[in-house]
Formats: structure tokens, C-alpha cells, sequence
């Protein structure tokens, strides 16, 4: 997605460590009328597939999803970071490795709003690694639920968390794929 | 908010404790069309008040305060629980009591998305004993910026935050105000 290519370039800084924050437009800060952008490519590449639920995980990636529905007109579920030490019965559960913080998340989804008869988009801001995915993806498929695939703003495409989740043949459509990132600066994308 | 109330007479839930749980379309389940009128009621309450920005807080408060944000056309800046033991140098902080969640937050903003320039509206999902609606006040405060107000979705009024801030001569609009809830289901809310 050419525009949103355009504001990595001009918004997003480089950290070391492959780190790329894009926390003026995105998951701090947030551009609504962007995300509209955002969300209406998402309706163009998964419109015609069914989707009656998006899903994603707290915290950045509910504004998104929450843009993006309104084009789908269906409700969004978010996964929540379980924050007592125990889980509830009435969840889905999976355990999430977060590389950013440095932890081990347990996540949970109560079983009242994802069911088998659920056809489900995954939207997110950032695939790396794919820990965040692959943890929402145990949990459809504790549901029962169908995939439809994942919408992904950002992936590190350098990373394997993209390709290992294609190779399990879940379609994983990323609006910027970044190829490369330098420590001073430059970012290049996927042709 | 006739529709609002109407939809927690409905879908809302009573726990023990003088806990309401609307999670099937406010705050774990969204039902975003829903969303959308509660965002154009804020923009009728707030739309002359010259707002810049809208400012909440991690989770629940985000979905709401994206879909709100269309209607005033200004990014939203939500507030972060930090994760790290360190507080960085460059962030505005405040603590948070949750007593949901029963801990203290360090709760976080970049300086970068703050400033004494800005006109800011509040929106959370919930107002009851008022600590994180007091911790984003002092932040705005700490940043120098205007607070044209906070725009609540569901108010607890039995609960004293919303008279305490009120109090401070802060505008505050609670969109369904709970008068009282019983154990058995009932709720009343304020005329």
C-alpha cells in the first residue's frame, strides 16, 4: 500500500535492534482518518470472503480493527492479557511471547464471542515474529471457527513469522512489507 | 442516552460487587455500528469546543475513542501502562489504581504527542471511583494543555469520581449514568 509505505518513510524512526516505531501514526498517537485508509484496504482484499467477526489483541491493534469494521459492518473481539493469576473456565486461553516486552502473556477470550459457526479475519499492527498471530490463530482453532486470514499493517518481512504462517496455508495479506531496516535510517519494502 | 441505556438494560450484566459487565459490546466484544452512534453523541456534546485531540487510556478506552475521533477529525493519543521497570526520560506519568484489577499502574505518554497547545478531550469507557479519568487530568495538566472535558460511556453515579472531578470545575459527560444496581440484576439509572 503505496500511502502507507509513504508515512513509514516520512513518520517512522529506526532503533537498533530491527526495532521501527511508528508511534506518532499508529499505536500511541493514532491518525483516525488514516486508519479509514487502512481499513477500507483491508475491506478491498477481504470483502468478499464471508467475514462475520474480526479479531485482534489488545492494545494496538483495536483501533484498527475497530476502523476496519466498520466497513465489514461486523463486530470485533479483542484478546485480552490476562491480568490474575488464574484463568477463568469460560475462556479460550493461549500463552503469547512478547519479544517487545520481554514476557510471556497469558491471553483469554471468553467463549461466549467466538463460536464454530465464526468466520474470522485476524487484524493487527505488526507481524514479526508471528508469536501475537500464531496465539490468536490456537485460539480460533479452539473455537472451531473458520480463517479466513490475517490483515497485518506492518510485517518485518526479514522475520519468519509471515512465511512460517503462509507455509501452514493461512493467507497473511501485509499492507507494508518491510524487506530491510538499517541502524541509521533507511528502510527498504518488498517489491 | 436512550439507546445506550436501552442496550445495558439489555445485554448488561450484574455481578456481585457492583460490577457491570457490557463486554458483548463495549469493552471485549465491540459492536462497532453501536460505537458509531455513541461517537456522534460525543461530537454533539464536544463538536464547538474547538477539540484537537483525543486522549484515553489502554485497553478498553481506544476502540471507543478512534471510532469518536472520525466524527471531530483529530488523532487520538492513548496513555500506555508501562511495562518496563524503568520510566523513560521523555514521557509525561501518573499512577493509576485499578481496583478492577486490584494494582497500581505507572501509566505513560510521549511528550512527543502532548503539548500546551492542545485542546483535549477525554473518552473512557468507564467512570466510577475516577482514578484513571484523574490520572489522564494530570497528565493533560503535567503537559500544559487544555481539558475541554471527558466524555464517559457508562458513569457509575453511585460512586464518587464524577462528583469529585466535576467538582474541580472539569466538564464531564457520562452518556448512561448508574443510578444503582442490585444483586439480583436490577439497574436504575439517574433521570
Amino acid at each position: 500500500m503505496k500511502l502507507l509505505e509513504e508515512r513509514i518513510l516520512k513518520d517512522g524512526q529506526v532503533f537498533p535492534g530491527n526495532v521501527l516505531k511508528v508511534d506518532s501514526f499508529l499505536n500511541h498517537q493514532v491518525d483516525v482518518d488514516f486508519l479509514n485508509e487502512i481499513g477500507k484496504e483491508f475491506y478491498r482484499l477481504f470483502g468478499d470472503c464471508g467475514v462475520n467477526k474480526i479479531f485482534t489483541i489488545e492494545s494496538s491493534g483495536i483501533g484498527i480493527a475497530c476502523i476496519a469494521a466498520q466497513y465489514f459492518h461486523v463486530p470485533v473481539v479483542f484478546a485480552k492479557k490476562n491480568k490474575s493469576k488464574n484463568i477463568a473456565a469460560d475462556v479460550y486461553t493461549t500463552k503469547i511471547h512478547s519479544f517487545t516486552h520481554g514476557k510471556v502473556y497469558d491471553v483469554i477470550v471468553s467463549k461466549d464471542f467466538l463460536s464454530k459457526d465464526d468466520r474470522i479475519l485476524i487484524i493487527d499492527d505488526f507481524l514479526a515474529q508471528g508469536c501475537a498471530l500464531k496465539g490468536l490463530i490456537n485460539i480460533i482453532k479452539d473455537a472451531g471457527a473458520d480463517i479466513v486470514g490475517a490483515g497485518i499493517v506492518i510485517e518485518k518481512a526479514f522475520q519468519k513469522g509471515g512465511d512460517e504462517i503462509r507455509a501452514e496455508g493461512i493467507r497473511v495479506e501485509s499492507l507494508a512489507r518491510v524487506k530491510s531496516m538499517s541502524d541509521d535510517g533507511d528502510i527498504e519494502f518488498c517489491d
